[in-house]
């Protein structure tokens, strides 16, 4: 508990956990004032998430590379996967989707982008395990065409059509679990010495013991699952305010609030030179969120939801998220990184996410 | 003649000839039994395929590299081009395309991914020549511009989108075939040095004498040919009885079955670590396929279909093709493979076989 | 002077000069010859482009690198920049459109095309500097992006449709300028030495003294100013009685012009085996276009357009740029260039020029 409180007094993000009490009161107190329990929220989302990754890593680091490995599938996104699951539990599948899509775009474009740039600005050129990336960028692919496949269907008339579209999307949730269940086979177990310096679990700071973490791990979920709520509810209203699109929410402030721990690991990790983890945070969690946590959540909505989720994306996020794999495959293709390619990289970022804020709301 | 028996007796794949003349009787006493028809025929191609293939191979050992790359790209897809023209006579063109279209996808994608899968079960790392792979990965990329070319003219009005659409595939099949030609001048004759190792017309079998190779040719083209009219009559009354849509028999059925010699070929090297061979056969039968089968049906439409056939094929079929050649652009860069990249490549087949699975029959 | 007269004498090209008072008397005594003007104003421009192109140079081989990149990106281009603003001036934004997506796929398919085969004709395989056609690659990929982000916004209703676009396309404009502006920090300053053999101001021509190139340069954009209003006015007439579509005009007739000097010089330095520069020149003009011509006409549209210019192509253009500029990506990929990679480049410009072609008018 000592350890966890100076860890507290050393990480200045951990400080902002005040406004988890904060989001609690303000709820009791002011149910309707929308935009207030909104920014609460995210305020204090963001050092949950970093408790949660930390706890994560430290439980990982003892369980070694397999168990290890799949830990980080089911808890290295979890703060995303309690956003969905609330979403997903209210039957909000249009902020469920736009939150995984966004998820995969902004780890692939915003977070690979500013660690290549943060990284560049201090190192002149520097290198990683393109093998790696590559195999990540296999994946992402991979989980890309899947999201595809159900615009096939579109042409058919709609009873045919939503029928084959709920079987299909059971089918290539099936499918891409099975992948990445064996993309870790081979890269924790047959083939490990080809990823050797991609080292996710360990984030530089010292791992705390495993009875911490696991408690740590517990209570810390079922905060981010109270405050989620909380976000959840207000974050459409709150958008209203701010005159956001609700698929700009959904794609670049949800995604940006869920990866915020994940983010400062990657961006310190790259200016200390290591850039394997960086792309390994990135590239490994946009993966983790396309070939693990959405087809989870397709599979769930049978169990948890009002009515079945399928596997169809409105044909912009497809794009998007074809653009962003295709641009981490160009990019990670050399193994070499200067601050430039940082830039392009946010640049298709920038213009994402400006196409989305301007979206005419009725146009989602 | 006698090492014809032999060859029959040592490969059990061609006992399947005994079903060559079953299909006649089956034919001739119960002409409306389509489901048997359609069982029998696909029994008799597959035996027969493999006959076609180690003549065809046998005929180039004797001619040289010059004349044989000729004669492979004429003769070794010679299966597909007969069931093709069978289709093309009856004007049948919507199974010709899906034929088409099928046989490129499944060799890029199902040939190639299951030679990387069986040759990394056995070889922990395989490496091959990557300048050849790159060769037919860039003709293949051409040759799907191509088939996305027409959807450009879809904004037309009726009349004058069907006479530019035949014109402009008159055009891209000429261009077509003359890249073909160009490319094996390249490949066979200018920079053969750099396709060293890609040695398509060895497939490890000791090659027949030339008489008896232009026999067989001749012999088993002409009993494909009658064998393909029963298949093509049967395939699409077949499919109602087994519930599966007109684009998976075209897309998966015939393409598994017109390929299934050269797929035997390229497992079994890909198994003996000459995964040179294996990547020839899969991506090289592809371009053929796209290049040179394609082309030449479009331009034969005029001279034996009932009316011309154009080049312009449905958008999921480009899709598919598109995505296709990407991929195997992406997992040749390297030049390298281990059992995992097998993996990826046939889950995209895999998405690709449930979508048409599931593909309500009006929208095909 | 001398040195001028010098230079007119020993390039034919330049003989074509005596076309320009033609144009001029020709449009004062036949203003309805649309036919004749458009012949005549091409035959103008051409050697115009070549002179304003050499004095570019001149000037850029004075001022160093980091001044000269600024100089070439706003003057090397200068021909086709001074036909679009004419087009601009004159409200014809699916001409400025047009040509604006034709110069991008003319350079990256046919210049880089033709250099690559009139460069492997000579000589047996040839290598270039890979780090810099990947930067220009990977520019071109992002305005490709750029350019396919407003039609995301189609689906709105038509109002508010048009007030987003406009709004992106300002906001795309300044983010691809900007990118642009950091690009050359990055080629010509931070990492210059990546980019070492790639030589573009140096065309193998000796630089003129910078009183000559100034005073050349002022007074042949005048020139081609005025020649290019008698172009822009001509040819849709013209392209009438040619029986040319608008498209084709606007992609492959206007584009071959506007870079017939450059592509003399690309095509002369791949016969020299210094396809460094060839690269540079057709990538490189490719990626000016994309990222600081078309955003300067957006940006120039709301001072000098009858109604302001968004960046929001046709859908077939969009999928040119993008065809073309993964083909560049594949092919400079390996550094390494043989006469069939230049077919294969030439082979893709082919299928759309024939596609134009055919393009019944109405849906241009």
């Amino acid at each position: 508990m000592s350890l966890l409180l100076k860890e507290i007094r050393h990480n200045p993000l951990l400080w902002l956990l005040a406004f988890v009490p904060v989001v609690f009161a303000a709820e009791k107190l002011k149910p309707e004032a929308y935009t207030l329990l909104f920014v609460l929220s995210v305020l204090a989302i963001v050092p949950l998430a970093a408790l949660l990754s930390h706890a994560t890593e430290s439980v990982a680091a003892k369980t070694g590379d397999a168990v290890g490995g799949l830990l980080n599938a089911t808890l290295g996104n979890l703060t995303e996967l309690v956003i969905a699951l609330t979403a997903l539990r209210a039957g909000q599948y249009m902020l469920v989707k736009a939150s995984i899509a966004g998820a995969i775009v902004t780890n692939t474009l915003f977070m690979l982008g500013a660690s290549f740039l943060l990284g560049g600005l201090r190192h002149h050129a520097q290198e990683y395990n393109r093998v790696s990336a590559r195999l990540q960028a296999g994946l992402l692919f991979l989980a890309t065409i899947a999201m595809l496949a159900p615009s096939a269907l579109a042409e058919a008339d709609a009873t045919a059509r939503v029928a084959a579209t709920h079987k299909l999307s059971v089918g290539l949730a099936v499918a891409l679990i099975a992948t990445y269940g064996l993309g870790m086979l081979f890269s924790l177990r047959t083939h490990r010495e080809f990823f050797g310096s991609v080292k996710h679990a360990d984030a530089g700071e010292e791992p705390w013991p495993i009875g911490l973490a696991l408690a740590v791990l517990a209570g810390v979920t079922v905060l981010v699952a109270l405050v989620s709520e909380v976000f959840v509810e207000s974050v459409q209203q709150a958008a209203k305010v701010f005159g956001l699109t609700p698929a700009f929410v959904g794609f670049i402030v949800v995604a940006l609030v869920g990866a915020a721990a994940e983010m400062a690991s990657a961006f310190s990790a790259a200016r200390k030179d290591r850039l394997d983890m960086s792309v390994g945070i990135a590239l490994g969690s946009a993966s983790q969120i396309a070939l693990f946590v959405a087809p989870v959540l397709v599979l769930l909505s049978y169990v948890i939801g009002p009515t079945p989720m399928d596997l169809q994306f409105w044909p912009a996020a497809v794009s998007m998220m074809l653009v962003a794999t295709i641009s981490a495959t160009l990019v990670t293709n050399s193994g070499r990184s200067a601050w430039f390619v940082g830039v392009l990289l946010l640049m298709v970022y920038l213009i994402f996410a400006m196409t989305l804020y301007l979206l005419p709301p009725r146009a989602s």
